[in-house]
């Protein structure tokens, strides 16, 4: 038995499908420690939109760290965050006309919905939250109280209130009105609904299934928050920093929600950062009502001050983004018209892209057969049935073609034919 | 309007007492971007045993980076981890025949604790935890559920329940039995205690303003825990990793937790990481049941395993920590002694070491004067009337000496004399 | 200011719409203190199904106390229970092929829902339940965690979770299929709704507004519980003991619920009263696990059987409520069609009637000029815009007509024409 | 089997205990339907102080009955409601300058319960309460939230939060001072106690064991409310009515809570009833946020009128059942002394009066042993330690003398001697 099997909790997940070891990392390609390459296609659950170990970022950090920036900060003024709050400001907000206000919630994505949740509940003096069918939102007791899978939820040992989930976009296949439901019960006074705090969202469900809201059903969700007066809070943790196009995936809907959470890949690197923005009129926080050890992890600041700068001081990473999406999304969609006995469906936007078998059992068989070829490729969705596609958005034009050939490959030597 | 002001939530605290932006650290030292240096007894937070960017971790880290290995793994195999893993094993849980298993929990202190009350209440099939006065274990829901702070407790915007305070040792100053009434609730079937999955506790409560229990009660909270089969979760977020002498802080009063949680110094170079170390009994998690984004950030592996190689194998640290505390403690006692009318307290064990002061007013004073003079240090407490010290476990004598000078001549420009 | 003003809390209600002292009541009407008579379309909100002081029943009442019966008896055995019991199994179970024991939860309908509540959670080992939209089921915690209405459930003062409302049959005027929302979210494990240990359900919501449930609905939602594994709980504490023709309401669906709530009504004579109906294989108590002092109140009992006695021995009652029910029906929908611009709607089924106007105003002025012509009738809905009618099932076809004519003048007046 | 084995549910309880079928019942008397008669020293567990089928108050209710005043009024002004409050007010709140409004809460004990927590919640914004070890307050969600039977509790299913536990008077036998650890949690801002919107206390705690708080923690608890700015209030559903001597068993303390629960015996015949008493300013509900179906029972209002004026127009009744309580308490006192090696402890007030034993079962055959001898009494306390003494408070000297000798003997034939 491994030192990893003896000694490592059995709730470990990822090295189950994965059963080798890792070592170096560049760019889209892990290694195992005996040499083999891996293409990765899951990119650390979407932590690593600019690649592993990206050279421009890795060259900052060196730097940084060799002579002797501060590494732990709290939440102290450092150099480091000023130039990620300016830079932040210079390259993001400005360009998009947005008028946000940071907080340094934690480390990590859940850090940023807690953070949210409670702000939401602060300044409106509710309780309830309204989240969506199939949504992911964290681990913690706040973020898992709006998450939807129910084996999660049943870790929590209390049970989980003060949420409603709505049905998603398509959640019916489009067959009836959209918000149908939620805006009957909230304009009813007898529904029994405890009225909302706030709504929160993904713009694209990756751990649900890669289930893309269309831009329509965004637009309706921010009117709905805007006539009944509840807060908007768009969990942009996976979606957000490039992975659907745009730097925040809502721009595309033209709405403007009052909460966004951030984190995975805005640290650029793969180091744990996390933001939660917020319209200004909402900072109601007393000092230190909310705070944390690892809030101020400067080498995160310094490799995400540089991603912006790198990435976001033009439109040509999210030109590229759109277009290799769509590339993937064609060839997807091939596979989806070749396998028409298996009932197979064509997800996403951007590079977040999705497979959707008839179950998870077959889902499953693909995503080892992709590894046996040497793709990384995890499946998500409240089945596991959906092969999810989350390549880092710095891939070559090369290796999205490589990637492509593997997942054929891999749908062939599982469906036949 | 600085940047800070202009973008950053109005919920920072600490750069409100230290208005300087900090650019580099080494060891034992802050500097601001124009060069003041600054003695750190705050270690952020407890986060920094081991000093500033302390070279030998440093080394290994520019390393690590340089060459490539892997930043973000999920909870992948990886050499890293393998490499944390094995040292663990062999520096600290087998000299102290300690027999646990090895939770990644995400990436900060807070984690560590969701992860332990979860798995608790999921074992036992209970709902509600025991927490003491004055607790502090971090700001998620289920962690701010078990904190005592009332201000960080309202923040939260929904009842916090589940959750039950008991007095932690010397609350009402050694007057009364130990567990008097935690007992008698507990043995009496009428008494309306909701029978607890678990207690949870500090050894220190660092936040709580620096609270040392006794020897003697952590073991008598561990033989009633026993006695009533619930299970006892020591939270050395802050304590562990030496800060108390032993690298666990309840070493020293002979007991085995059920669970431990540990981050902060864990990382050993101020990068999140945070680990909730169980019994193997108690492993009964699904896969995946408890999961997260930043749980294998190899870089804190590699810097603590580093840190395990150089400070825990043999116990010079320890006997260290041990000697500087009892300086510290000694000198604090002088300055009691010295201001007999300001009713003054020394407390702390290790170096976490505090000065009670009367109200929060004066120890804010003195940390302020304390600042001026070129120290760093925090007020905790729940009023912050406890002038806290967490130095380096690394300082030199000589920086014990120049710190107790500072704080010497700060309380003297308080209270004056 | 009168004595009632002056002591009595601001709560009141009914007094506030009929501003008069009765004094006494007998069959379909009430007197005031001055003589003026008053017909009663309210009966008790539905607790007078045999009129007010029903002579046969009065009879049996004088005769007991007069004897000195036991009056109060907790659980005890006594001759009235036994009498009961007898007179239930024979008259209402057998006859109907329904195999239920019996609980006496204590004196109200809340008591009745409370102890449903509490026993379906402990026999399912699940917190949630499913309730429906403009539900009523009580004041108690337990009961007004599952009302709709959001004025009341705000004076819960602590936020009411566990239940989570479902659209009621005809919710969306029929445009979609019944139980799509509630069984898309029972089927697919990441849609965030916790598991239901029950749903509660009235067949036709008085409070509400009179919305009787289709009995396609009924079925289908007896299925689906069937199907999912959930209790069934009928609250047929108003529509019961023969309100909609029937002894039960659900009777006509061809169902066979879990449990049963019953009060109101099921007294008799309009003394506190009430039962919880059980299958058998669900009785699960520990003695005295739910209990409480108005348990065994024998006056009620005695009349309890009497009129078990009287009107359930054959179905004459079922098949006068029926016709009545029916003549009633034809007259509102003939007031519907003669005011065409006012959008009115009749509703309900037997003698559960309700008039819909437009807004609670104008059913609140209907509701008055009925009053002032010698008629109560309140209103219910979520808006207060249905005029409701329960009058005793024993009224006359005179007092049918009296009624009636009433109501046509009364909204002949405030519509107009 | 009986039917009442075959039909009844096995939640039933007093019962088991007293396997007869009663029927008629007459002042301090009940007779099994063979005749057999039993002194009863429960009283309907309070419910009967004015006796069984009280001459005085039957004439009143048949002559009410017959003339068919109104029976079921809802919360609608009657003739019987306004003699009611007239009486209340002269016979009770004007003698005692007590200015409450009366809430009609619904029919039991719990109602009034719920009652005044809902509006204690509503008052002051705060959700958490304050109950005490050993407490009963109702069977109901909100009313078994502060209950402390763990049997009893375990019953909810959910959670039972929103409430702490404090130590009762006596609870660590008057070694510590009192409210030690209350005060101390309330005065610490990081106690973690959640703050409290208010207190519920009994003053003798019947169904925990007749504990009977001293008059000086009475007059402390209320001291400590009020300099907190706490509601407290008091559930005198139990000992009111005279259980004690004074109508309101608080009056000996010279506290004026809040707010006060009555049922019980305010119906003053067995029928249900209830009232909470609150202080006038505290009147903010909206009409009808509280309501129910059974809070116009004119038959106990003509009852409970009638009582008033015939026990509580002077203090007659009061005098009486001190001098019978010293009697008893005297005479289990006595048999304290006779069996030294028991630890038998004699406890209570006026004709609340319990006798403890080592434990339940000595405790169960003491009782077994008195209804064998004719004599209806009922165990209490955490495991049924306590033979309760609820003796109607209009028994006779004579019967006091039979029910003494009765327990002498019942306690010789357990314990020997």
């Amino acid at each position: 038995m491994s030192i990893f099997e003896k000694l490592e909790s059995e709730v470990r997940s990822y090295s189950r499908g994965w059963p080798v070891v890792f070592d170096r990392a560049v760019g889209s390609r892990l290694y195992a420690e005996d040499g083999t390459p891996y293409l990765d296609f899951f990119a650390g659950a979407g932590a690593l939109n600019y690649g592993h170990n990206n050279p421009v970022l890795k060259q900052a950090l060196l730097d940084y760290i060799a002579r002797d920036g501060v590494t732990h900060a709290l939440d102290m003024f450092t150099v480091a965050k000023r130039d990620l709050l300016e830079t932040f400001q210079q390259n993001i907000l400005q360009p998009r006309e947005l008028d946000y206000k940071l907080i340094f919630p934690g480390p990590g994505g859940a850090n940023a919905v807690e953070a949210a949740l409670k702000l939401a509940r602060k300044v409106t003096g509710k309780e309830s939250v309204i989240n969506f069918t199939n949504a992911f939102h964290g681990m913690t007791l706040g973020a898992l109280s709006v998450t939807g899978n129910s084996m999660k939820r049943s870790g929590a040992g209390i049970p989980l209130v003060h949420a409603t989930p709505m049905p998603y976009d398509h959640y019916f296949d489009g067959a009836y009105p959209d918000f149908l439901y939620f805006e009957r019960l909230l304009d009813d006074s007898g529904s029994g609904l405890n009225e909302p705090a706030a709504v929160i969202v993904e713009t694209v469900q990756g751990e649900g299934g890669i289930n893309a809201a269309s831009l329509e059903w965004l637009r309706g969700l921010s009117d709905l928050c805007q006539r009944h007066n509840i807060l908007l809070i768009v969990d942009d943790v996976q979606m957000g920093c490039g992975r659907t196009g745009p730097f925040f995936s809502f721009e595309d809907a033209g709405i403007k929600p009052d909460m966004v959470c951030l984190s995975k890949s805005i640290g650029g690197y793969g180091l744990p950062m996390a933001l939660t923005l917020i319209k200004p009129e909402l900072d109601v926080w007393e000092p230190g009502e909310h705070n944390g050890t690892f809030r101020g992890i400067s080498p995160a600041f310094v490799t995400a001050a540089e991603a912006l700068r790198t990435y976001w001081a033009d439109d040509e990473l999210e030109k590229s983004t759109r277009a290799k999406g769509e590339r993937i999304g064609a060839a997807l969609q091939g596979i989806v018209e070749a396998y028409p006995e298996a009932n197979l469906t064509a997800k996403g936007r951007g590079l977040a892209r999705g497979l959707e078998f008839e179950n998870g059992e077959t889902a499953g068989k693909v995503c080892a057969a992709a590894f046996e070829r040497g793709l990384l490729m995890e499946t998500s969705g409240p089945d596991g049935e959906v092969a999810k596609m989350l390549p880092p958005l710095t891939l070559t034009d090369a290796e999205v073609g490589e990637g492509l050939e593997i997942i054929d490959a891999s749908v062939k030597a599982v469906l036949g034919k």
